[in-house]
């Protein structure tokens, strides 16, 4: 069962050479959701031969236009390939009016129904579910209303022993509910124990997206022991200050939250033009937080526990 | 003296592979012009090199987004690298309350100043005159008001023959308004013709811009006799109803328009993502209009008579 991030754009406020401006695209299972979305999203999903017309919840963290510029472009291109499905967009408030007066400008009218949702920035929110996955939306703090997002998978059920399918003879009708954690009575009517007849179910793993986001230590709770974050890292520890003051962190700070939170891995990203080389960031977080990775645009992450 | 079109963008309504969305940028001696901005645009002006700080105005032909989603994005970009000089945009009413409405959206203020002009789409409006060039309105038929650009370098100075300075001891005061027209009086009295000082002036060289239109006889008299036609042939002949009822052309209709309106070189773009080969819409264009050539992403294009 899939769970893989592609990221689109690891590049801050402006595209860099092949560093382009933020979106990623997560498929989970069944499910596939589009996260953050700057001007050329469609270029490199359609480059990547990635599976948009599955997606029907996009999740735009803030209305900067490095975020979000590449939505009027996705939404009708969606359109003129034969989408009629509903859309959810879930963002910070405004995106709604953005997205309407430019489509009245362009005498535009979305062939298949577009939802908005505006999220308020608390933090902590279940925005989504079906039967595999939840999505929860986290606090961030950026010069604007911003929000990041959790996805996690549901709980697995138990793996059934197959040895005891056999030896017990279990029908295939009694394997579901053995798998949700209930005993089983033999047709000799002896009680065998679900312990006894399973074992631990598959981990659930789950995605935390953070950007753009200061230092923010009340954001550690919502992401606290996820199997991947993405934490923006905008800047190198010696300019911490003017991180503060632009609402971003430092590598060294991103690092911090995923130690601090017990992530599994950390990917960092959204880099500032600034660093035609980035790996001055990446020993930077690796300091603090050894298992960190630099995000690479059009590269695909596995995501396991 | 340079005068340079490099096409950003040559297909329709959404990219495909290499061919990006409608946008070109504009060299003519010290002008720098954008037409059109599909999304996209900033990261092809990025590639190339393109000096779009230089640029002073903008000129969108309509307000359909594969012509102007890349707006914003350019706009921002100019910000973040440190613009000051005003921006003019030029285009059909309605892009500034859609920009004015995005920047809102997005928390963003322009650092520059940015006055838009609603051009009508009656056509041959002069639009915009430096001491070198002129822009003019075209009227173009799409199915919302658009309109198409003639680009004119202005009547170059007669030619000054270096023997005749030497012959009549021309001094170099009067060599400027003999360029213009003047004839010479020599410090002896007598009265030579300008005729017989001057060779003929350089040919000013003119580029127009139609894309999005159908057929559309009366916009040959803007543009007769330009040194270089870009037109849209978004569509082969077969299609030609459904160009009509799209307000798009046909190879073949463009290539008419080119040889109705006597210009030196006809481009073709805009292409239809249906069309993997070109070579159908050139094939057909040269049967009509011999010196066709298909239009090509991130080509540059000299403009000579």
């Amino acid at each position: 069962m899939k769970f893989e991030l592609t990221i689109l754009g690891t590049s801050a406020a402006v595209p860099y050479h092949d560093r382009w401006l933020a979106g990623q695209f997560l498929h989970i299972q069944d499910s596939y959701f589009l996260i953050d979305c700057g001007e050329g999203t469609q270029f490199r999903i359609k480059e990547l031969g990635l599976k948009i017309s599955k997606v029907n919840q996009i999740f735009i963290s803030h209305l900067h236009g490095d975020h979000c510029f590449g939505l009027f472009g996705v939404l009708t291109s969606m359109a003129i390939n034969g989408r009629t499905n509903a859309l959810t967009i879930f963002s910070p408030a405004g995106l709604q009016e953005m997205v309407e007066g430019v489509f009245k400008s362009t005498y535009y009218q979305s062939p298949f129904p577009i939802h908005f949702f505006a999220v308020d920035t608390e933090g902590g929110r279940l925005l989504f579910e079906n039967q595999q996955v939840s999505v929860f939306s986290v606090p961030l703090a950026h010069r604007i209303p911003t929000i990041g997002f959790v996805f996690k998978e549901k709980p697995f059920p138990l793996n059934m022993r197959p040895d005891k399918i056999e030896e017990f003879s279990i029908p295939f009708t009694a394997i579901k509910n053995i798998k949700l954690g209930a005993d089983f009575t033999s047709p000799d009517g002896r009680l065998i124990s679900n312990k006894e007849l399973t074992l631990p179910p598959k981990k659930a793993r789950s995605f935390a997206y953070c950007s753009d986001t200061s230092y923010l230590e009340s954001l550690i709770t919502h992401i606290k022991a996820v199997s991947l974050l993405y934490h923006e890292a905008t800047f190198d520890h010696k300019m911490a200050d003017h991180a503060a003051v632009t609402g971003h962190s430092t590598a060294h700070q991103a690092a911090t939250i995923a130690q601090k939170a017990k992530v599994k891995k950390l990917i960092i990203g959204h880099f500032s033009s600034r660093y035609t080389n980035l790996s001055i960031l990446l020993e930077e977080a690796k300091e603090v937080f050894e298992n960190t990775v630099l995000g690479v645009d059009k590269e695909t992450y596995v995501v396991d526990i």
